[in-house]
């Protein structure tokens, strides 16, 4: 983090599993594109039920990168 | 919402009219460019006055959209 | 208010016109049951969008009644 | 919005009709005494109940206005 | 989320194990009571300390359900 | 704390005296009907205001209770 | 609260005694000068220390009056 | 702080200097009208763009001042 | 509050009669190894119950201290 | 901000001197690519600490700008 | 939690593996200094990312003991 | 950041010139006795007036640093 711009997108991922299964699954995706991603915050983590269980945790994530030169 | 990934973006729109137009508004412009909208919420409401009067109603939302494949 | 006790319970209404209908749908489901509702407060504005348009608003309150003795 | 300095005070309107019209009396009612008022946020939006229905709208604004020199 | 109207209800479970598994406890004792649950949210994550070690985890999530015709 | 099931409502109770004596009354009218409540959290505190003096204090909690087997 | 517009101002009174007399003496103060007070909220409270013991309570309120016709 | 009240109001003050200029130029304005002001606390801080550049900084702050006797 | 440093600790004192008398305890403890405490604000007000009533108020508080030279 | 839309990107800058030259760098980088930025909010203050002083300044902002027809 | 005084201090613990495991080694390390630790709440939940993966997860959470006669 | 736990305290500075000059002054005298401080968060940002001019800021932040093994 020295003289660096940083930007930041907001992104959910989900899974059937766990709140960091969700999370790695948002990055998998992103890190298609994005390049220099280097931190995460959790803002938001939810779910759907169906039948009385968890169906999917749904985990929203803020992700920040390098803008690069 | 099943194993997809959104990506959520800030938006403002505006009306003369009412809340309801001015967030149909920033949805019609960026439906230009973003497919696969599906939920907005409202994060900020707020507007100008000319003359004591309501000039614009200015609706910032989140706006999340599926991360296509 | 004078000496009363009140509960408050959480609502989510839908509709496709508007947020104050969205409230309206969701006090005349809960009036079928709760008594004496006396007061709510918005809590939360969101939407559901299909074809980069407005679906349905979807509009959380919360909704005070009197405990009766 | 160049330089001048604003003064912001917080208001509460309320209206049988809608969000929107609740907002425009608390400025109509203002504007009597308070010049150059340029912008206003919702801060707070809540209402009555009434026979299980809605009897008034009460949106809570804060005005910010232009202080003369 | 069509035309429904949900009611939220706010429920803490607990696990010796994680954080999924306090949610999941949470929502197999509501399912005993409570019908057509949607979604959930978690609002809080907390947890007791014995020996210096976690003796359990105690999440707080607030779960939304269909509220039938 | 062990491994039971809370769930939360959320009360509002008044008193021409104090704060205390608002959340006393709350958990004394709620008491009739619910058992096993555990722990309380002030969330709000107001009040009205008559000939310009404190006419009642109206203190909201929210209260946790075990969901029994 | 039926169709009147309220303005909401920013207190904070002190007392040696007590979080309700910190209010009291607000609104003793504020009666002088503003009419037709409705209701306040509380929205800090806060203390000096002298010797390591409470030496004032501080407590801020927000009050809502009627704006006059 | 011993046994007065304070009132507070909310400025926006701006500069195109700094934070802290933005600050000063509130205060200076308040201070031919307002007495006994005693502290601030920063509440927002935005500013305008032009051109790709900051055009303007705008504090907002609450200031507290003694109501007089 | 001139040129000093303070550090701010968080402390929860309880009481079976009042939050005041549960801010005191905390305070009467703190004071026997912190030396300079100047002011405190309440964050969390909290209690138990037992058998439907009050057995004790818990208020959490931030105290502030000056650091010696 | 009279009929347009407007989108708001999160952006954090550096710098090793002050709040609002974080803020300055952060939008020079961005308006390489970014056109038509009309606001900013800062949203977190943070820095960097080396040797027990302040090696960097890290502001993050959110900043609107006009979404061209 | 009857009649004791409790202090809470704020501890960041990371770990490759997942959440609960970050929470566990900062109570893990703290338990060697600080005695009769009995409750923490997550307040914070971020991770660094490298060559788009999650490298840490880096949990903060509030840590509340007993302070000692 | 990699496996370290760190623990965050909250200090105020001030300083007659500028939020950035409070910070440092803070972090000088915790630099006496707090080894390996890494960051910081502005949390609270206020100030003194003393004849309509600000007399001291007053900058509130929270410092994480290392816990040596």
């Amino acid at each position: 983090m020295s003289d660096h711009v940083y930007k930041q997108i907001k992104l959910t991922g989900s899974s059937t599993e766990s709140i960091e299964s969700a999370v790695k699954q948002a990055l998998a995706k992103a890190s298609r594109t994005v390049k220099n991603m280097r931190w995460f915050q959790v803002v938001d983590t939810r779910g759907h039920i169906e039948n009385g269980q968890v169906a999917h945790w749904q985990v929203t994530i803020e992700v920040g990168f390098t803008l690069e030169d």
